[in-house]
């Protein structure tokens, strides 16, 4: 099995199966207690803490091991909101960071508080203006990725820290997805990461609020982690993630070389060995080891499942997918093709050999699919006189397939309408036009769903 | 090393260690993926949720994993006390609960909700009389504990579930200290428990929301554990914490009998062995491996210490014991003795020899803290005309030392006035008359600190 899903979770690195082990003997106890064994547990967790601050670049004592990357992220825009309350009720969050993210901003919202989303340009990437503009008197918080968990796109942190510094607001950077490759740039102010994206345990965040950040925890009192994350430290699992970012960024620099290598195969041959692709995200400023593209007429899941026959383990932001039916906010939010989407996120020691036998399988699963869909031929097929299609029922991606197949009987200059109920399209069938130089005209309410009008330009 | 705290956190069980391994290579990948290593993870975290669950007593959907018992009061009590808000913003706890659900109960008063605290009595049990009491119209939530964690007495859950139950109040086991044993009887509604208690690894409490049951998560939503527990699954640590259950619940017949007659002997040789000794705690309804006494005149930091350097980890609810000042909540609720305060807590397994040993040494150990101390012998010493004992800045044990040392030369009907700006005095000195059979007369404010006035009555 070829896992290429790394993004997720990685597997656990050797490194931290053997600090696990290690501190599964020494560090079960109670670290408050007075007795041996406390102590043993008291010294691995600070040892741990320190290892982990010289990793992220701070103090020790500014860093907080939290149960999770997502309630790192919970904690930290909680805490920093409620620490600038008097300050105002306004939060600043980029549209593509992660959902644990975006829930938080949800809950502020509920509560009382205003949240302004900085949009991206169509390679994921925010602007430093786009946060400049965002800013107000009244803002809390200013929340970033350090880079894209969907597209691999790297945001400019250090260039948007600067902007909110200037402005006096504290920006929580969400490293989840760059950590294991290096400290985040620049003067943010606080930080969240987890542990099993760089080959630690499941169980370990990591939220480092800077000194001098105001900062009120939530819920209820704890004296555990300067009482910002309640609940007994698990200290085997702390430990293992501390010596795992350890070990992969000792490797991180040569690894780094090797994998944006092989994404970079898979950047440009894909499109060359399957019809109708799109990669989607920035081809520079990105991750090392996640690659992102996009099929037309193909449904995500069904491609997953091919995949995932042919020893593949990737995933997708396809609408069609799993137990979502709206497509992925960050491939939305960037305003590329979502249909028959599939994330490729390498993990460390990938090796070649798993990367060709990848881009071997791929055009056959991908025109298994479209097959099987009725998909048309990437060539013109014969002409007909349809003006509208009428999809209405019908799920991702079968409306752009209804619209692939009309369109060589419509004339040049003519108009198709094409009638959908399903969410995707409103993304779909505009990336369709971009993608095969017609022109999008706008949708309107139609019955039983939405209209969307296609000009034919050539 | 005998490592007697096993009421803060047991050594990971045999069990529970081979169950990790096995799962931490087949269950760190994302539960919520198609492909096959997501797939193997479901089946992992599915197949444990069926184990918790019969263990418990309940479905399989009632239970949800958080990452710490801590954590599944939390957010227990806040979802509870949410769902049913719009009956009232009462909540009711026992005075003697853990500390995770009084702080539960500090936010929620902070938030304009009230707290009803029922009282127990000198054993340290609740009556389900006093919840009746406690029961008002607005009532959301009750909270009890199946068995307290500082001195094993074991609550009448049963009784007071079916006192909440007639009232149409849920009622919240905290069952932390008693899942191992067995399932908690009666009609609850909802549970919580830690896995570190049962031997399993820490990352892993246990929340059961009984169907029927009112109940809205707080904070940002999250799709995983039916969107009660955000974050990644810590699979390995479930899988490994339920296997532990199952393990020691296999062993716990046979094993409470054995742990019951080792506590049994600490219970009634210590005050054979030990002058001015107050075992503490309810004799016969008690969890199998916990005893718990007060030694006067001894600071309870001080013999730990001694009993650490002889190789026994003990812990204390003694005020002057590590970074607290005042004395645990729950001795202050039975009015029993906290100064010198020590806690046995056996784990399964403890050889008997390692219980005499410790009966051996703990003669000795509490002789040298005396002596170090300067208390005085537990026979009436020479007569002296003393009526004020300043301990004004005396930290405990030093108070009631000093008011021991004047009493005797004190006439029979006379009283004596000791000074002190100790916190602990207010507890100890009461409980130094009763143990010793002298009247307390009470307190009064005096110039730096409080004025305890005891009369002498032979």
């Amino acid at each position: 099995m070829s896992y290429f899903d790394a993004a997720s979770a990685a597997p656990l690195h050797p490194v931290a199966r053997q600090a696990l082990l290690a501190s599964l003997d020494e560090g079960w106890a109670d670290p408050a207690r007075l007795y041996r064994e406390g102590r043993k547990a008291r010294m691995l967790l600070d040892a741990a803490r320190e290892a982990a601050a010289e990793a992220v670049g701070c103090r020790a004592d500014e860093v907080v091991f939290t149960p999770s990357g997502t309630r790192a992220v919970h904690t930290g825009v909680a805490g920093a909101l409620a620490g600038r309350r008097r300050v105002g009720r306004h939060l600043i969050v980029s549209a593509v960071e992660h959902s644990s993210v975006l829930h938080s901003a949800e809950v502020f919202e509920a509560a009382g508080g205003t949240v302004t989303q900085v949009p991206v340009d169509r390679t994921g990437a925010v602007a430093p203006s786009g946060y400049e503009a965002a800013l107000r008197a009244d803002t809390a918080l200013a929340v970033l990725q350090s880079a894209n968990h969907e597209v691999g796109t790297v945001q400019p942190v250090a260039e948007v820290a600067e902007v909110c510094r200037a402005a006096g607001v504290p920006l929580l950077v969400d490293a989840a997805q760059s950590l294991g490759w290096g400290p985040v740039e620049g003067g943010w102010s606080l930080l969240a990461a987890s542990a099993h994206k760089w080959g630690g345990p499941s169980g370990v965040g990591l939220l480092v609020v800077r000194k001098g950040v105001r900062f009120a925890p939530q819920g209820p009192a704890d004296e555990r982690e300067s009482g910002r994350a309640p609940g007994f430290e698990n200290i085997p699992a702390i430990v293992a993630a501390v010596a795992s970012l350890r070990a992969v960024r000792a490797e991180a620099a040569q690894e780094a070389v090797r994998l944006r290598e092989l994404t970079e195969r898979i950047r440009t041959r894909v499109p060359r060995l399957v019809p109708d692709v799109e990669v989607v995200g920035e081809p520079r400023r990105r991750l090392p080891g996640i690659v992102t593209f996009s099929c037309l007429y193909v449904d995500g899941e069904t491609l997953l499942h091919e995949l995932d026959r042919e020893g593949f383990a990737v995933s997708s932001g396809s609408s069609c997918t799993s137990s979502t039916l709206t497509p992925s906010h960050v491939l939305r939010a960037m305003g590329v093709l979502s249909e028959g989407n599939v994330r490729v996120s390498l993990p460390p020691g990938t090796a070649e050999e798993d990367v060709e036998r990848f881009l071997d399988v791929l055009p056959g699963a991908v025109a298994g699919v479209r097959e099987k869909l009725g998909a048309p031929a990437s060539a013109a097929a014969p002409e007909e006189d349809v003006l509208v299609v009428d999809a209405l029922g019908r799920r991702c991606p079968i409306p752009v397939i209804e619209l692939a197949k009309a369109f060589p009987g419509v004339p040049v200059g003519g108009t198709v309408r094409v009638l959908s109920d399903d969410e995707a399209a409103r993304l779909d069938i505009p990336a369709w036009c971009e993608m095969r130089g017609q022109e999008y005209l706008g949708e309107e309410p139609a019955d039983g769903g939405t209209a969307y009008l296609v000009r034919r330009l050539g």
